[in-house]
């Protein structure tokens, strides 16, 4: 995406606040994974649940009398063919999909299997439990034990004579950890690297330098009596995603570490010193500052438009579907 | 608005998580605003905050050279005439605006009245800091202080020969609680009285059948070991506001005291018995739940529609605008 000199409007220029996509981060970050994958020889699954930006269908497919898919869809299947169906598996974070030790996973796998309306892919695991680790190796606990589990129902649905071409594991922080064991599978699906944001960096998925998207907001008032800044970012710019998980707040002010968001009242942020005395002088009014979300899936979703930049030009617009 | 018999959709038919507005609760809660003020001898100011359905533009405009105001306005002024601007008063909230005891208040007032750009139109406070009562009392004690400190700024501002129209205070707090004092104001302008919902009941706002909107949401799945259902809305339908706040999570199911929404994930919710065990056979997946959000200002900013409702037929839809 090359961007066009002279046409394009610079970040200084847009009304805030406003979602800002790094495009050269997205495609570092986009690299990154599928290099991460062909070296594993693994295929990487893209998710657009962090971005929208590809609008899904949802269709209520049958598999036999009493059991019913739902499916996300891009596009509708060519004539002759049929949905292609995953087994949804949760192997300890407890969401949704059937537990890796309970028979009702083969039991399934061999009804959508038999079924008329559906091709049975194979399994998928979306292992969030990776998101209550405190560091990297927790990260890597989760990783194996959650392929392992994985590993054994799948030797119980093959047991069956059921063949199952895809093994696939997702959740930014395990696929950021990648590890051997994974090569043992067919394909990962994490959903946030495209983005990254605070919450994957202190979960050590990426470094702050990767973060692709931030919100612009502007200094909009000084209360010296409270040593704050206002700026023009509250929850619904924001959101209130990861309050009092950082000495900065819910968030990172990129380049200025002393910053914190204190809290927020609709559409309005209030700025304290993270230590010591703030000079409000240094932060005039109508001045940019740069918010990294602590999860950009979230404050994602709060915009109509991505402005997509390259450097300080905005060199085109996103618009993400909203709806689900 | 009259239900269109025989074309309307059926809320049964809606995809979910969709927000709904129940019409005659909308406009009951309106009227009932209207009858007040009119019994006070105020105007009632009508916002959008919450439901947003009008586009406002900002402006900036400068009040002489160091000053500047943010107007927003739905149309601009007729020619010839000036924007009408408000002093903004912070009398306890510490939010944005003069402090009241502050003389930058009547020097800013007689900035405006002087300038050619604007007309003072009088002074605008946002009582706030009601919203932290945890009974009716403290929330007619912030009403008095905060009617008593605005009426001392305004004698200030009038001791320097300015005339100051309008004397308004808002939040839906203060003034669902109306009080004697309130006859020295010339307009309120609460914001959330239109929808409410279950943070307003708690303070007393209002009841639960006084709230006009709610989120439909259908059952995906039964987990019996862990006595769970699972909803499809999550944080990206809800928000995660006033978590912790109720017995039953961050929101009421309606017409079911005995649902609690124990944590959610971007488009999952995960429900829970309040007390005792749930029956899940009373919850057969698809059936429909509706939950009263607990701040419907942020939960209505998650939807590009509102599906207006009277009873179980659609009778229209608003699409809100997006963007501050």
């Amino acid at each position: 995406m090359a961007s066009q000199e002279g046409s394009a409007r610079r970040v200084a220029e847009l009304d805030t606040p406003a979602f800002l996509v790094d495009f050269n981060k997205v495609s570092t970050n986009c690299a990154k994974a599928l290099a991460q994958c062909t070296e594993l020889g693994v295929t990487l699954r893209a998710q657009t649940k962090t971005h929208k930006t590809m609008r899904l269908e949802k269709f209520h497919v049958m598999v036999d009398s009493r059991v019913a898919v739902d499916v996300l869809v891009a596009n509708t299947p060519p004539p002759g063919k049929t949905w292609s169906a995953y087994l949804a598996v949760n192997c300890g974070y407890n969401r949704e999909g059937v537990w890796w030790e309970s028979s009702e996973g083969e039991e399934l796998a061999c009804l959508m299997d038999k079924s008329p309306s559906v091709t049975f892919a194979g399994v998928y695991v979306h292992c969030g439990n990776s998101y209550s680790a405190s560091q990297p190796r927790d990260v890597e606990r989760v990783r194996e034990e959650t392929i392992e589990r994985l590993l054994h129902l799948v030797g119980r649905i093959k047991a069956r004579g059921v063949a199952c071409p895809v093994l696939g594991i997702g959740s930014t922080p395990t696929c950021s950890h990648p590890g051997p064991s994974m090569r043992q599978l067919t394909e990962l699906h994490p959903g946030n690297y495209i983005f990254y944001d605070a919450q994957q960096m202190v979960l050590g998925s990426c470094k702050e330098a990767d973060i692709a998207c931030c919100v612009a907001t502007r200094v909009i008032g000084h209360y010296p009596d409270r040593n704050q800044l206002l700026i023009d970012c509250g929850f619904s710019g924001l959101t209130k995603q990861g309050t009092g998980q950082l000495p900065s707040g819910c968030c990172i002010f990129r380049d200025q570490p002393n910053l914190k968001l204190d809290k927020m009242t609709q559409e309005v942020g209030f700025v304290n010193a993270v230590k010591g005395h703030l000079n409000l002088d240094d932060f005039p009014i109508g001045c940019m500052l740069f918010i990294l979300p602590w999860h950009s899936c979230a404050t994602a979703a709060m915009y109509p438009v991505y402005h997509v930049v390259e450097d300080d030009a905005v060199v085109a617009e996103w618009r993400p579907t909203r709806g689900w």
